[in-house]
């Protein structure tokens, strides 16, 4: 049987993430190894906190499994593009490898918007993988907003 | 005799941040009212997450005293051009102004930069006051960096 890979365990905490009234975006974050270190989900409503996006918290978590305030050759998953805030704390974790599936045009900063990683700002810019089970991940997003549409 | 106003309070809790070897930066959210709700000294060192800014921080302290994921209303002021990360925080909490001391011209994100709040992927951008007691804040990190090198 086939074992669950890095972004079906991103696209099942998204998954959570919708069930709970969240946009469902979730991140993981994975150690030189291989080992997940840290999984976590949007709670901005359940936190009340517009900060509390998926990547971010992935980060905090991982930052405090491993006790060290740089993530160098740690690798994070998500399933939609980071938003400018979450690429500028990408960089700031010093993250190897960036994988993400859905691309956000309207509010992404990798491959839309500001594409931060390009900037003379950015000091430390991962290597990117982008589109990764995107079909998955932009059902996900999809469905909660037309439910959230609907009457 | 003068009282101290929301920048000289700011700038004496970066004070406080250099003295413990942190960047010297802070950061204040002020309620519509003119109540200070939150005071914030960077705190990358002292919790080893390269994302504790002081501005994550003060807000995060706000959105946590007022229960609300959104500032509305609220203005922050910060003793330095916030960076890339910061900004996108600054739009998600949906500050009403900015007021920040010093530019950084190699890490800032708001007259430098990806000059975030002027990209089609800001969905809200703050009144902005830039250069408010800029050589105060100047001359502390300059002391600081200065120190850091010495040796």
């Amino acid at each position: 049987m086939k074992q669950p890979g890095y972004m079906d365990i991103v696209i099942a905490a998204a998954r959570r993430a919708a069930d709970a009234g969240e946009v469902p975006v979730a991140a993981a974050v994975v150690d030189a190894d291989g080992n997940i270190v840290a999984v976590a989900e949007n709670r901005m409503q359940r936190d009340a906190n517009a900060t509390h996006h998926a990547e971010i918290l992935a980060l905090n978590a991982a930052m405090a499994a491993v006790g060290k305030s740089r993530l160098d050759g740690f690798d994070l998953w998500v399933s939609l593009e980071p938003c400018t805030m979450c690429a500028g704390a990408i960089a700031h974790a010093r993250i190897r490898r960036l994988y993400f599936a859905a691309t956000d045009i309207k509010g992404g900063a990798v491959e839309s918007g500001v594409r931060f990683f390009n900037a003379a700002t950015c000091h430390h810019k991962p290597d990117i993988y982008g589109g990764i089970q995107a079909a998955a991940a932009e059902q996900l997003l999809t469905a909660f907003f037309a439910g959230r549409r609907a009457p």
